[in-house]
């Protein structure tokens, strides 16, 4: 598996110069996503292709071939891959659809006869039915679609069954600055199922967080028990669909899996240590919060905000999703009090308003809550006002030092263009996670609880 | 109310050139926000305030005063409330805390004293402890933060309770492309509660939404009473807090009022034909889809996908939330079998993946849905891929053409700068209303839906 993802040499199978053609695609992401090593385009029609001298085929290309990225029509695989077995190919992208998925029971004749022939030879693959997969800490763009070299690199590898999924969620990175180890498309897998990437995962130290896509699988039991094995060395997170009776019929269409039902599968996540998310939303800011955040250690939380009303939507979320809102240690209270009017929230939520035009009041109010061994991690909420505009550069130098030593989830948010530099140089500084809103934060927060609990019970 | 909204000069009581007083910030909202009308500073030490010039008090003003924004300490209000009725002044907007809020029985008695003056005079007062009010229409930033003044033109009437979440949701309206008519901020309610706000939109031309964000209210049924005679005229849509316990009590802390049920207001609101939201996030996607779409004549949606993983997630949240994904008509289906290959998805959901490179194919598939009986909105989810890059180019004309004669929700998503200008002109030429996820685009359809059921059961 390692040298699937991390390939010396890559053969395209299917280039093409033709923009109709998908060949045409994974070459331009290939050749336009940085990737340092070998690059081989297979065409018996072509010499050179993209500017790279082509190849007539696997067996006459020079050199070992790693990964072969394979995109001619399904009743060509067979063929090619045995000319990659014969040559030694270390691993297979085979974007190609048309196999167990189609309604022709040839497709199914073939997708056996592909199977036997890669697991004969110990190649795994991933697909068919793929848009492919991406490596970013490699630089390697196995996929049709290009723009997915714009991503930014990270800690969290995505491993979908759906490619319009995979292609969502990198979009929605794209525009929350969240970055990503991997995307992985699975597609109808041949032989690497969604057990085989969470078993290879657990050992990739790039990988901090895996989020998996799921429509209907036939080994769920085989994933669990991967799972099972890795409770609390690595955030596993899920979204399932199909829950609803359409979706889930339209998935075992689309997929050629088994159905199932929705609850026994999130169900078996649950016992498995897989925290089960609900959209793809809260998927990705679950993800990016445990890529960058610790752990809380209990379910108390702070609620420190720059005015009520968005305090009062936060609280709301966490009561629902089993948080507490804490109450302070007498300490903590008292400190409070000394900082703020009597007219302002104190207890928690803290409503720091009053005290904006004071920058040491805010520090002080924020300093001692972190001290607080009641709270177990904090949401900090601020919205911009002309009174607070230089509120959050005077608790920058503490947010920093702290360096969540306790999760700080925040929602700190301004007009286009005020804080938004500001707030990212605090997120890499890994001072806090930034969401949009209140209520996403909150969740988020929660999330990360629900994690800590799995983890605790492993 | 017109006039306090609509005013023809604004006297500012408080105006000042120190930045560390929420008398300048008000100045730079009026001045900053391209008001037409006559802005009046109000300051006894002053002659010029921001190049104007000053008055010492409203007394000695020119001419007449329609709206005065009081930003002055509490207990000099009621002198200058008895100022502002002797001169005739039509509306204020009272910036000023330090009334009902707060321990000291001495805040109520104010609030009381200055409620008789207001009252006996038939002066409007928005507040006290306000941010201020925005009428968009009028160029009328009125409020004590300037940048209020970069948010669009639109139809949504915001009547907010809480600051924090009026900047919070001006914030996010700037981010998301989305316009409002006004933003009033209630703060205490002296007499300008939501029953009179309602009342007064329900005749605004401009209003076409009216959202409310609500806390705790003592005069509820006054609210649900004016929403009941406006049922089926003008969506209402509100977001109440404190369902926690936490929020709950926060919120009597806060803002003055009495704690109610969290369920008992949200039961009184469907009853009154308000539809109670859960989240800021949605409360404004909600908001949006109701300005820039019809509603819904039933429950019946025809999901049409580029991809078949985000149909599935939209299928499952249409189907939690109420909607049904309708089985087209024969003709209907006929015609999308007869431009699909069997391998894609071809009923309901439909996978137009595999007819992206046969514009003609996707544009016959959306014409025969769009013509369906059966169908009463549809969900198009589209993810950029190389395959349908010109997919929506070729789509535009039609979509345009069709104008929203049922609703179009979308989720058109792509790398950042690729159809972004393409989805806004969309959305401006009124033929869809998008949204960053297919979840969230299908819960705007279901909610668009249960306003559909509130106006048919007026």
């Amino acid at each position: 598996m390692k040298a699937l993802f991390n390939p010396s040499s890559v053969a395209v199978i299917g280039a093409s110069d033709n923009p109709g053609k998908l060949g045409f695609h994974v070459m331009k992401s290939l050749t336009g996503g940085g990737y340092a090593g070998r690059i081989i385009p297979v065409n018996p029609g072509a010499t050179r292709i993209m500017g790279l001298k082509a190849s007539s085929s696997v067996s006459v290309c020079e050199g070992e071939i790693d990964l072969a990225i394979v995109v001619v029509p399904a009743k060509r695989v067979p063929a090619v891959f045995r000319e990659c077995a014969a040559k030694g190919v270390r691993g297979i992208v085979l974007i190609t659809a048309g196999f167990k998925e189609i309604d022709d029971p040839g497709g199914a004749d073939l997708h056996k006869e592909i199977a036997d022939i890669a697991n004969e030879a110990n190649i795994p693959v991933i697909g068919p039915n793929t848009f492919g997969m991406i490596n970013l800490h490699a630089d390697l763009n196995a996929s049709f679609t290009p723009e997915f070299s714009r991503l930014q690199k990270g800690t969290i590898t995505l491993v979908s069954q759906s490619g319009g999924i995979s292609h969502l969620l990198g979009f929605m990175a794209m525009r929350m600055g969240i970055g990503f180890r991997m995307i992985v498309g699975l597609g109808n897998r041949l032989n690497v199922d969604f057990a085989q990437m969470v078993d290879f995962l657990a050992d990739d130290p790039d990988t901090k967080v895996v989020v998996l896509y799921i429509e209907g699988i036939d080994a769920a039991r085989a994933l669990t028990d991967t799972a099972r094995k890795l409770r609390g060395r690595k955030p596993i997170i899920a979204y399932k669909t199909g829950s609803g009776q359409v979706g889930d019929a339209a998935s075992r269409s689309h997929t050629g899996s088994m159905a199932g039902s929705h609850k026994i599968y999130t169900g078996s996540f649950t016992q498995a240590g897989i925290l089960h998310i609900d959209s793809t939303e809260t998927l990705l800011d679950t993800a990016k919060a445990l890529s960058a955040s610790p752990v809380p250690d209990g379910p108390g939380v702070a609620v420190l905000s720059g005015q009520a009303g968005p305090s009062m939507a936060a609280c709301d979320v966490c009561e629902a999703e089993g948080l507490k809102i804490v109450r302070f240690t007498d300490i903590t209270q008292e400190t409070i009090n000394d900082l703020l009017p009597p007219l302002a929230l104190r207890s928690n939520p803290v409503d720091m308003g009053p005290a904006w035009y004071d920058a040491s009041a805010i520090k002080g109010i924020i300093q001692t809550v972190m001290d607080d061994d009641n709270v177990n991690g904090i949401l900090l909420l601020m919205m911009f006002a002309s009174a607070n505009r230089d509120a959050l550069g005077g608790i920058t130098d503490l947010l920093k030092a702290w360096g969540q030593q306790k999760p700080l989830i925040s929602c700190i948010l301004a007009p286009p263009g005020i804080w938004d530099d500001q707030v990212k140089d605090l997120e890499l500084s890994g001072a806090l996670v930034n969401y949009p809103t209140p209520e996403r934060a909150a969740k988020v927060m929660a999330n990360l609880w629900k994690y800590g609990k799995i983890r605790s019970t492993q």
